[in-house]
């Protein structure tokens, strides 16, 4: 390393404002994303100059958890045995305190789904936008509940909210519609809920539904409740997300006819997969002259259709526009990081606006 | 419409400027972005603060006709015949001449590949931005032949050099890695040609070569010359450019193994397609210790895998990231506008870059 190069280093370092990161729900998708984000550190250093510490962890467990000098986490324990090991860090009293503490910029929200009306994650994401942060969430919950409200409001700000990793696990969907302006999306169709989509596949494989469930929990696809999987409910938030946002169309969850996987055999899906038509969680969105028409059900699909071959972890979409009638993305056996990823792309999406 | 209405109209089209639009190349895809651009100009004022006038048009036939008022294009009559009818408007002797005449914010570059070196679209690609105009092309001959000395000088003037509608018509495949920041893509697999997809699907119906040929003709995909698209070089070329670009490995075409469906027999389809493994002109890139490896030519495809269902005119690419280890794009039976709707994209994204 020469001098010069050193002080290059050393000036630039000092142009780039280092980013205040917080952290609200921290299970797999946010301990994940402080993963990956320490492993493409350099990367966003040195392609997007962006510099950022974590400032700010929360959780129902470890409480507000704020240092504005930034957290140290490696090697921390999260258990909540573990939760006198941040003594050194300030507990802030509720989020507002907790997002001034740690003088957030960015809020990366992952907490759990609430399907009924999305809370607290929204009142959160508005005092994230309030406070001047942009927010980033892998939570349908906001969207389908409030997501003009929030859209606006972080226009108003001159923030972002971002929200890629609620469908199809990071793969850019919102993004992709983003550089297609003046398309004009007619409908979609596709398979959306892993869950569910495992179960199925294990049963055609002999297990029984019980045992097709437990193999999901096992590879860390489901949830211990999985209930919103299994009754459509995940699906159909998804469905919602993508209508509300990318068909500009608001619907409400009780608009939209859902059915889910529970009543189906494994007899019956035996029977239908060996008959070339196997059952699958599809769910589908139609424009229509008043509005859209949509659903989520098993449905049995003809073997040579593209859905037919979406398998295990896979998901896939098709969306019909007026340019291009017929335009898929399928996602094969999904990574472990490809959620968090999501986070990750949109934080660079949200700073590199920001600079230019 | 009220007063006030009026004054509000009348005071934002004063703070839009009018771009100058150039065309280079007045060819099906030129022609047809014209009628697009007509068609969207009222979506592009008012979602993205977009007014156009075209003040260029040029093509071997027609000259380098500019006037930087704006050409009155309704009506007009395009055929060699009818040239004295642009007397109005003056004939520049040179693309430089051309530019600046006619005052180009923006050129669309639609002329035809030149497999062995790009030209002349490289210099008047590299005219066009040493003008200060964003150059968009839907030609691939520059990408192969020019691209980091383009995209540089692009960066350079501060301008946008895009090429989305070099492959897949328009759909957004570079765009798409514009949105995935820090991932690393190992390689891809895909059926990028829609000519010989076309005739290997008509010769698996019955027809002959040389009838598919014409089928191929009649439906448009397929130019007077096909031998670009037979001898698989147009395959070879998109794919040069995906390594160009999305892998930042430069390649030359002489290193890419590459085989067309010349030799292929209509019994040898017919047999392959009933016997389960139809022909596809498969275009392949891996990544390797040295840099990447490639090729293009017919490959027995077994008939459950995704490639072995894309026929006609549909194309399908199949990406290996390090996020997402498989992610696939399907674009079936894409529309008229499908290619010019890339180039109209792309002029979205270098003048809203423009006003951020």
């Amino acid at each position: 390393l020469k001098l010069g190069n050193f002080e290059t280093c050393f000036s630039e370092a000092q142009l780039i404002p280092t980013l205040n990161l917080c952290f609200l729900g921290f299970g797999n998708v946010n301990r994940t994303l402080v993963q990956l984000l320490e492993n493409r550190a350099a990367e966003l250093r040195e392609r997007y100059s962006i510099e950022y510490r974590v400032t700010g962890i929360a959780s129902r467990r470890l409480g507000w958890i704020a240092d504005p000098n930034g957290l140290d986490l490696k090697g921390r324990d999260f258990s909540r045995a573990a939760q006198d090991s941040w003594q050194d860090a300030a507990l802030a009293a509720d989020v507002k305190g907790w997002l001034s503490a740690a003088r957030a910029d960015v809020l990366f929200e992952a907490t759990s789904l609430n399907v009924e009306n999305g809370q607290p994650a929204v009142d959160h994401i508005r005092a994230a936008l309030e406070h001047g942060a942009h927010v980033i969430t892998a939570n349908k919950g906001p969207i389908v509940h409030a997501y003009r409200e929030l859209r606006d409001l972080a226009a108003h700000k001159g923030k972002h909210f971002l929200f890629e990793s609620t469908v199809m696990d990071g793969v850019p969907i919102f993004s992709l519609f983003d550089q297609l302006p003046t398309i004009h999306l007619q409908g979609f169709h596709g398979i959306l809920n892993s869950t569910t989509n495992v179960i199925l596949s294990e049963m055609e494989n002999g297990l029984t539904f019980e045992d097709a469930l437990k193999k999901a929990r096992e590879i860390g696809v489901a949830e211990t409740d999985a209930t919103h999987d299994i009754d459509g409910w995940d699906a159909a938030v998804k469905t919602a997300a993508l209508i509300t946002v990318l068909m500009d169309v608001p619907i409400r969850l009780d608009q939209i006819a859902r059915e889910g996987i529970r009543d189906l055999t494994p007899q019956a899906v035996r029977t239908a997969k060996r008959d070339g038509w196997p059952f699958k969680l599809v769910c589908r969105a139609k424009r229509t002259a008043t509005g859209v028409k949509a659903s989520v059900g098993p449905e049995k699909v003809l073997s040579t259709q593209p859905m037919a071959k979406v398998t295990g972890t896979s998901s896939y979409i098709y969306f019909e526009t007026d340019i291009f009638p017929g335009l898929a993305i399928t996602e094969e056996n999904p990574g472990l990081y490809a959620t968090a990823y999501g986070m990750l792309a949109d934080f660079v999406r949200a700073t590199k606006s920001d600079m230019t």
